[in-house]
């Protein structure tokens, strides 16, 4: 921590501070500025609290130094992390499509888009059982028997199974059916829900709050993987911000970021941070321009009739174009030499 | 729901349109515009879902009229809703003042603050026993033995308890222990918790998302009432822009649009929106001039040895004093005859 | 204009709002709703204002339908605009590289730069010679020995010389050295000097506001145009919000939403949005790949010297490699059978 | 500056900063840390830029410490700067009414609205003659006809008169009729036109622009300072955040850290800000509460026929009402012992 000293603070001022450093076990050393003094603290082992601090005389401010998580850091671990199960990979070289139904509504609309997600080489499959929507009287997923649909999807497609769990009762009943769990943005500081995906088998997919930080979306990750769990994918959605002809603002700057600071795969869902399908299609092919490590896409037989979210999904002719562009893309940015996120 | 035609919509394009309006058994009038047509919807019971209109041929936008929320709306409930326990209320002629420490850290801080509170004429203490901490290395509180204190507090000062929740374990233990729930900011969209907090038998305190909308918001508290529970109050904490120089941003224009659309009462939190006591002092007398309904405020008696959030805690003396001017500015608001929120 | 009438309205209050609409020359429609009536005004010629019935007893909404913009919109021209100057070109086939220096510093930074630009096929070259800087102790550019740098860069390498125009005076020079007048962010609602530039005889390259809406943003567009300056370029360059982790987020959704609304072309800045070097160069390739008409970069012979923004600028290797990426990808967006914005 | 080294850097690296740091005539001292080393930089009279360090090998990050600010900050003067004309104070002990129309439309309006103001015991009119208006098809103002209606208030009243200035002419003009020339808040970043204000005669009314941090707000009035003009007065006007309730969100936070960190008085603007006048009124009396030294606000006498903002404008009783409430309030907070900003 480097704390910075009003001008008008006192000789005394200063060794008050470092006595306080001292108090607490830390070394405090008076570094003389232009106008201000400040105190360096070093001897700290992790994140020091400014509590002690930042209210004595003759202080004007506690900049933190050290980062406050530990296990997502590339600090920590230099290779990148990759997800396997089976044949199927996030993070490693191959571009991962997760592609899917926004809420399994029934046995035919989840089978004909699983038929066409396999059909174009995808390994990996999204639909919702369990779906948090803003108002209650709206459709809530169909819970288990989802499940039951998206299980049967793996068994006849070989996909690998994507869902989102709600709450803890939903957690238990997705560890069961599911390949990687999804925790969404609206749970992204359900700190509880967090713990408990830290003690599930599964690797976690964990969507960014609508108005986290990176460093609170990396704290979050860090829930997770505090409990032993260490396989999480970070999911970009989307921003809250005040621009309006977007549903939320897709925010692809993390990307190279997270890429930077942490050993963690990245992928990034077009379909909920826009709302439209005709934002979908160019956002996802910018999201592998930036480097992202798969997408997280909505398709839909018959859209029109979809009881979710239904503007947002793709059609079938869009999703298997889309699918070439990108594919396309991904090549040119993984032959790049050039820091690529 | 308005449907705005493209100029270049054709008189078949309209036709259709109102078709499908009408396949879904409500009533479609065309009315021509400048340069575009509309069509009305009329016939419907609730909210209409866009979906099988906003991708018609010709279609340009939906616009929705109907409100999403109905129970806490003041078009279902003229008189205001007042949360009454004993002789403390909150919505009714007395400003609530719910006061206390941020964490219950030990039994000694928590009764000293206590006393304080007492002595100043609350009715309402406020103090966690379960703490949502962005990092998962921050003290989390005391649990249990924290509600104990707690109640404790209640019986030696007759002070009403207000607590969090933050997932349902604890929704079940607060329920036992506390006078009033409260649902944090980061669980504000934990649709689960909400609808278990309407199963409960305990009037909620609900914090507004840091990225809520004032819908979003009132779609909460729609949560919790739709289950049965009527007694919401609702709490403004800052929401979360560019500005970097308070923690949060403080909304204080939600007071009057609260009053405004809904029946439920309003409170605001200075401690945590503005994250330093120096800006809590006025924050609080700001919030009682817009027409809150009560705050929330941290105080604590050795702040610089608090736990957690210890730069946000009024001293002793500060919240005397506080108190005085904030009754003084009460006075000043509910003598007015201007439409103050 | 729509406007809602609140669901405890009398027939008066109905019968009133028409009255005052007619008043107004226009006609009013009453359409009953669930809850609530609506009333539908038409016969207008433009957007109507909303004051007169705001206020009006009963009243709950004015709800604009007719958007307030008409010469930008594709509503008037349905065909895109291409600004085309010689050989080079803004908004046709080709993507548009506007590549070179943030601010002309010396003739040898800039020629070096340009002798780069040139090589690599590039048409324009960007250079600044008046510098908008937050603090009034910043270098502030070479202004009009600037403009005869840039002057000598186009007879030199034929290179069309795009430059910003930070006031009056200002733009009165550019107009005579440049061949594209750009406003920069600052100036986004500045509107003396958006009407000055609708009567340059140049192209005009408007940056966008850093919290303009996208409304906001067309009709600082429609302030040139109105004018009679028909040659608009815009340019998305980053909003401000929350996020920390980059200077500012680039809202790429704005130009598919550009190229739908509107029949201008419209750029990315991926150097001054984000602000370091190791992102310009993914969100550079996520720009083309979302389907921008072009590209304003900086590149620099030696950043670590430069006397503005240097962390931003790319280094002359990393810039050659980007240029070949970013044209592969311009052509697969190009081949693309999909609205691709 | 600290600079922060990532902890992979070698001991090289560290001697290579402190290199450069000498190079550049400062001193550069390695202090060693937990996990990473920090470089303090010293013997610098003012900011430092960072580029020649950001990008040498192994810097993680480089952290300002000196700030960017003198003219206006409480560092260099500690007694609160009063603005003074004749017997009419801004930041004095008597809170500053600038009440009037928002725009000049009338001779009639604007006596009428005058006289109201005198007849309270205010001092100030405010009144626009120029309109920044975002529709170039919007009523722009009355321009000098304004002004010279203005100067007749002036005359008739002994009102002092602030009025807003939009370009360079119109500072020419507004410096000869006007007491207080405002520079609203789409130019509050228009720097040749805050040079131009520095070099006035008058007071200037600076508006925070809606996405101006502090710090870029307190670096525009430097801007006006820096040409020697010290009678600045700071305004809080509301940001853009994602509310849609209100046309901005008041700040409110901000006056107790201009108090804070400035010597300069700072006024609010809830007209502006909040757009309805059902919210004025409730944030008028925060804005006291607050601590802000005076308000800015808009009376209409028929706002049904306003050309501009009609809405947000208060009717007279309600102004006869606020003005009471507010000055019960003021005094209030000017009897506070707390730090009230």
């Amino acid at each position: 921590m480097f704390i910075v000293m009003r001008p008008e603070a006192t000789d005394d001022d200063i060794r008050r501070v470092i006595e306080v450093v001292e108090s607490c076990g830390f070394r405090g050393h008076a570094v003389p500025g232009a106008s201000r003094t400040g105190v360096v603290i070093t001897g700290n082992q992790g994140v020091i609290d400014q509590a002690p601090f930042s209210g004595l005389p003759g202080v004007a401010e506690c900049i933190r130094i050290t980062r406050p998580y530990k296990l997502v850091g590339s600090d920590l671990k230099q290779e990148r992390s990759v997800i396997r199960i089976g044949e199927a990979e996030i993070g490693g070289d191959e571009l991962a499509l997760i592609a899917g139904v926004c809420a399994v509504e029934s046995r035919e609309q989840t089978m004909l888009t699983a038929e066409l997600v396999a059909e174009l080489g995808g390994k990996w499959f999204r639909g919702g059982a369990f779906k948090p929507r803003t108002s209650p009287y709206a459709f809530q997923g169909l819970a288990e028997e989802g499940l039951k649909i998206l299980a049967e999807v793996r068994d006849r497609f070989g996909l690998r199974i994507v869902t989102e769990a709600v709450d803890e009762p939903a957690l238990d009943l997705t560890e069961k059916y599911a390949d990687v769990i999804q925790i969404g943005t609206r749970n992204s500081q359900n700190f509880s829900l967090l713990k408990r995906a830290g003690q599930a088998r599964k690797p976690i997919l964990l969507k960014r709050g609508m108005s986290s930080t990176l460093e609170e979306f990396l704290l979050a990750a860090e829930y997770i993987m505090a409990e032993g769990n260490y396989q999480v994918i970070l999911c970009e959605r989307g921003i809250r911000t005040f621009a309006t002809h977007s549903r939320f603002t897709p925010d692809l700057t993390i990307v190279p970021e997270v890429h930077r600071l942490t050993h963690l795969p990245i992928i990034f869902d077009p379909s909920h941070s826009t709302g439209k399908r005709e934002t979908v299609i160019p956002l996802a092919r910018a999201a592998v321009a930036v480097g992202a490590d798969g997408l997280l896409v909505d398709v839909h037989p018959y859209p029109e009739r979809a009881l979710c979210d239904g503007p947002q999904a793709l059609l079938f002719d869009q999703y298997r174009q889309l699918v070439k562009e990108i594919r396309a893309i991904a090549d040119i940015v993984k032959r790049s030499p050039l820091v690529h996120g």
